[in-house]
């Protein structure tokens, strides 16, 4: 357990949705940063773990923020026009809540683009349901208003953690290459990507926590938000596009406006599948779930030459959930209906597994490199309470980013490719278990049960084409 | 428990194979039919539950059927040329013993057309590699030598069961329509489906037994034979193509020999998902596993005029195994790879769950209707020993087999639709459950998150393009 006060807030604490990953950033705030208690206060609308806030003596505002409330609420919570917004919750505008933020004074925190409801599931065009479309809500606020108070946008695990362990993961790649690397600004980074001649990045997730109740019929059962998982389940899949890939998935699209770096594909992320690799199980399906760092790392890591881009990386998230997400993925897509009950595995119910979470670069001199934290469920029980495997990933990815804008107070907006990983990781390592280093000679074009008709490319085996499974 | 001797095998009786149905059916023979405890033999080369055997005195022949050794080792079981032979064994040619069967003089039965070992898994193109090859080798046999000693090919619960169950079904729809039914040769039974209106019939399966030790990883586990589960599973799909389809699915292909009345896909049954529905869960996903019944139930109701088939309904195998299976076939197809391990969750291991395996006659005017056995492991538990509630419906179905063929022993090659389906559920009944039947307004158009597109035909719902998940 790691002790000692990384930053100070200065005024108000608000934070807004105390579900998995709130409760679990609580006992790490307390931890490492310095706040007042008679300050904080906690905006959830769920009563069902009052008595944690309660017992500790903090301020619980029981109400769901809406269009209507959401500036008069947050407002009367920083009447000095200090302090902090950390969003943790669903069913909140993360753009309306980060320029309320900007204009009361304050920073501001969160883990992913987050709408209104009525978005994820309504009648509007598949097109325009894209996580694409969300980030370049942001990308426009960010325009309009350069500098001011820090808002830290998607800064959890994934987004937010992985965007740092790719910059940890090209050192490591240079060094074992023998290549010299000291990257200092984006396009270092970007170039040092080139030169390594990583063709792309998979989010490589595989979370292996399991309970000894059965999955109860019905019941949708996750390691963190069922909401948060369905919602970007049944958006297209999405996935940053490189530049070397050369020709378009079936049913996959271009963007025709914004920097047009990604494509999205006409099929739920939850029946997206790709082939990928995590250490220990080896090759396994990942889902491609449309996440924000398919979008953020590959713009970041692009080569411009005039206004040409010369260089990019494919990005994209390929997830292997918890078995009772598996199961509740084939439950939900099998009846057409979202689930009628979801529960969400406390640490307390997980009898083993853990989540490993990397990122999977392939396509270099050394063929592909799974780089990430492998943190079991047991352990995450021994650093802090309330908190799975998983959760944990997050948490200590939501302090760092805490500590970072505490630090850094006046950035305006960015993502977490844009932070200073050495320190965030700095602060979040002691939550993440072993940080491993593999590589294999897996290529997607493998391992066969079987051969059935699929689009290979022999000539290119990092092709996109080759991951898809069709 | 019911007892009572149905019938009685006059010479020897010889099972091969001892796994999870030939355990099951020992019990149900020991308590319906009259043999001769000193001339019942079990070949089986694997010392497992040899102990079952050595305390209930009967002979172990421990050793593994090959092409080679076939012949001598069958024929010494019986010197005087009466008897049974009961194959419940993976990796043995169904259509060698069948023949050697006739040769000796004795009757016959088994539950799938099973090949020697390297069919499933080898270099075979996929169009021969159909289920549909194996039944026409059966056809051939039957075509060259009418009657005989009689010999049931395919008839556990599917193949087996389900073909009575339709004809149940029937008369029940008919009943229950109105319309006087008193069918009684094939073509009586083709044209009351056809005159119902039926479109077509899942074999429409919901697993739901669970244990409460999590799967392990790297373990396929199922509820019946893994190794049977994974060669049907990993051949491709494939469906008795019905006379109202307009269109054949993406990798679809007619067969040009044989009675060309079904299709197979391009694409592994495994991977093959169709919008299914079964009591109590209502819609869901079910895999288009290749099937006997798939075959011999179309052809079955095939009404001709001329030479021509004016009427035939489409059937298939709408399977939804035990969530342990879903998760290994995920594991499976993601790996790339067959299991390193595999384990059949044993009754006492079974916490709760059943299986509900039934048929679904749908597009008539009622909609759709589910009429089938809904069997508890924990009734299956009562009824007889080292069974689950799927292995139960297949033994009784088994039971029935041998009964009938004792009954008569002389009608050559015959598949469960032109057995007395009356007589054979009299005597599996006991061990069924529930036989219950279940209208529904449910059809494959219904029910979805979210619209992606997919090749729905509005005018037809039960057009199968409707049913296949793209
Ligand atoms: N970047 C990452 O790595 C990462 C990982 C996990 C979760 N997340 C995101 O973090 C968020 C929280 O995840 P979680 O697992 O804690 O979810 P959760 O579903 O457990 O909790 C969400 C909370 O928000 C509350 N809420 C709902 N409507 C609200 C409203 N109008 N006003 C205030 N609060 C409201 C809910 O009552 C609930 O307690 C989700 O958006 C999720 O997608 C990001
Ligand atoms: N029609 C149905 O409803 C239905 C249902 C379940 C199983 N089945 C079929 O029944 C068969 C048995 O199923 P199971 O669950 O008992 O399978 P299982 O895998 O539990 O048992 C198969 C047995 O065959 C034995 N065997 C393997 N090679 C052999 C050889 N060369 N000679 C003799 N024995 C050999 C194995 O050692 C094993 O004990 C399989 O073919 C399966 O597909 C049909």
């Amino acid at each position: 357990m790691t002790i000692g006060i990384h930053a100070r807030i200065e005024g108000a604490l608000v934070m807004i949705g105390f579900g998995s990953i709130g409760r679990g950033v609580l006992p790490l705030i307390e931890r490492h940063i310095g706040f007042d208690r008679a300050r904080f206060t906690v905006i959830e609308p769920s009563g069902d773990f009052a008595h944690i806030l309660r017992d500790r003596g903090l301020r619980h505002l029981q109400l769901a923020l809406t269009p209507e409330n959401l500036a008069e609420v947050l407002q009367s919570l920083f009447p000095e026009g200090r302090g902090m917004i950390v969003n943790l919750s669903v069913d909140v505008d993360s753009v309306a809540v980060m320029q309320l933020a900007r204009k009361i004074g304050v920073q501001y925190v969160d883990t992913v683009v987050e709408p209104w409801p009525g978005y994820y599931f309504g009648d509007m065009p598949n097109a325009e349901r894209t996580g694409y479309r969300l980030r370049e809500r942001v990308r426009e606020v960010r325009k309009a208003h350069a500098g001011g108070p820090t808002a830290v946008s998607c800064c959890g695990a994934n987004p937010g953690m992985v965007s740092w362990l790719v910059k940890e993961a090209l050192l490591r790649l240079a060094a074992d290459l023998g290549i010299a690397a000291e990257p200092r600004r984006r396009e270092d980074w970007a170039a040092l990507m080139q030169g390594l001649g990583v063709k792309g990045i998979h989010i490589a997730e595989r979370d292996t926590q399991v309970s000894n109740r059965p999955k109860p019929p019905g019941v949708f059962v996750n390691t963190w938000s069922v909401e948060g998982f369905l919602s970007e389940a049944f958006q297209p899949a999405e996935l940053g596009w490189g530049t070397h890939e050369k020709k378009l998935p079936p049913g996959g699209h271009v963007f025709d406006y914004g920097p047009g770096h990604a494509i999205w594909i006409d099929r739920p992320g939850a029946d997206t599948r790709v082939r990928s690799w995590c250490p220990d199980v080896g090759p396994q399906f990942g889902y491609v779930v449309t996440h924000n760092e398919a979008l953020s790392i590959p713009e970041y890591y692009t080569v411009h030459d005039g206004g040409r881009a010369v260089y990019r990386p494919t990005c994209h998230y390929a997830y292997h959930p918890c078995n009772d997400a598996i199961l509740s993925l084939h439950e939900v897509k099998g009846a057409g209906r979202l689930p009628a009950a979801q529960h969400i595995l406390a640490v307390e119910e997980i009898v083993s597994g853990g989540d490993d979470l990397g990122v999977l670069l392939y396509g270099h001199a050394k063929g592909a490199m799974w780089y990430g934290s492998r943190l079991t469920s047991a352990e995450a029980r021994g650093l802090a309470p309330w908190q799975n495997a998983t959760g944990m990933q997050v948490t200590g990815a939501v302090l760092a980013a805490m500590v970072w804008a505490a630090e850094n107070p006046d950035e305006g907006i960015v993502e977490a490719d844009e932070m200073d990983h050495v320190r965030c990781l700095e602060v979040q390592r002691p939550y993440l278990g072993r940080i491993e280093c593999h590589y294999t000679d897996w290529t997607p074009l493998r391992n066969r049960i079987n051969h059935f008709p699929e689009d290979r490319d022999e000539g290119d085996p990092w092709q996109f084409t080759n991951f898809l499974v069709p």
